[in-house]
């Protein structure tokens, strides 16, 4: 380790981040970007041969698996699967996924003529529900209001959003902060504890309310910082 | 009325503000926003005397009022009152709000060693719990994540932040985001329907949690707008 590496902690730039529901928009946009950054990324799909193909058609070091085989691979987790399963999805891979960061990006809404809106979750939030699943990991809630549109455009050299990270272990928060980081244009920005991450998963409703109005793909930014 | 005007709709500038809860941090700041852009405001309190006092201290044209001459005296009334009593001083001025706007920035919240926290409302949040009660008025949410320290700092000339406008009647949306659009430096962005008020109240924790950490007094932009 050189120097400016931090004194024994994780270095981002040699671990390994699997995305978990790599072929979803989030998910592949996600994985888009932590390849364009550099990282060694494994897409995990309940189809391992379409998680191959979404892998192939992105630049860097991508490559597809099993969801069960990216949990095991990924130094850091991401979630990026849909609400509907989420649960079952995890308890299955929690052996697998014991002893890593898990970073919970799921957004519970439902969908009527409305538009968006969020759903009740017994345990809070999607972020907490991990959390409950997943007790011998670190789970960390994190880029729920990021465009995914953007992220998957490969024509958009930077996306213009902070990400609010939200967590009750600091080392872990501080970690995602800098993968979020690695993404230019995004700002990691901590974000509270996991009890308030229900309110962040939710607010992506609005967003969906805000794109509709305003034909855009809106993000956010925390001011004063 | 000018050709610059709206045909027919109101005319924000030539309307009276009501401030109920105007003596509070984030009622006072308010109200010094809207007098510093030439607004008539009415500032409630449940203590007439001291709304004397506050009024006094403001420039523009600012006077003080028990809650329900407030409530009387504006064509836009916006509720600034502590969570805590919110249900009952709304309905007792149920009939004084009959056919107005009433904006609603109450954020249900707790507090305890580790910050804050969202607290359960049975309407889903304080806004709808406000459309709940005040049936003959138009319920909007809005002012929720504005810092109050900025709002009421008079060395400060802009505030750097959005608004997000919460509702599900058009023009009154439409006209909270003019309204929000009088304080130099801020932008009223419509946010969702009424049933998506929830979130928004409660991002204000996570704002909390942000301030905190970063020692800062944060509020929100939204990107791509």
């Amino acid at each position: 380790m050189t120097g400016a590496e931090r004194s024994g902690g994780p270095v981002i730039s040699q671990m390994t981040v699997a995305v978990l529901g790599g072929t979803g928009p989030q998910g592949r946009g996600l994985a888009r970007r932590f390849a364009a950054a550099g990282l060694d990324v494994v897409l995990g799909s309940r189809d391992p041969a379409r998680a191959a193909a979404t892998a192939a058609d992105l630049p860097g070091r991508v490559r597809g698996s099993s969801n069960a085989d990216a949990a095991s691979a990924g130094d850091i987790v991401v979630v990026a699967v849909p609400w509907d399963g989420h649960a079952e999805l995890l308890a299955a891979l929690a052996p697998a996924l014991a002893g890593k960061i898990v970073v919970d990006c799921v957004n519970p809404l439902g969908f009527d003529q409305q538009g968006a809106y969020a759903l009740t979750v017994e345990e809070g939030s999607a972020t907490q529900q991990a959390a409950a699943i997943l007790t011998a990991s670190t789970v960390v809630g994190a880029f729920h209001n990021v465009s995914a549109v953007h992220l998957d455009d490969p024509d958009r050299s930077t996306v213009d959003t902070d990400v609010l990270v939200l967590g009750d272990d600091r080392a872990a928060t501080d970690l995602v902060q800098e993968l979020a980081g690695t993404i230019p244009g995004v700002r990691g920005v901590y974000g509270g504890r996991l009890r308030n991450a229900h309110q962040v998963e939710a607010l992506t409703a609005n967003l969906i309310s805000v794109n509709r109005r305003y034909k855009a793909h809106a993000g956010l930014r925390i001011t004063d910082l």
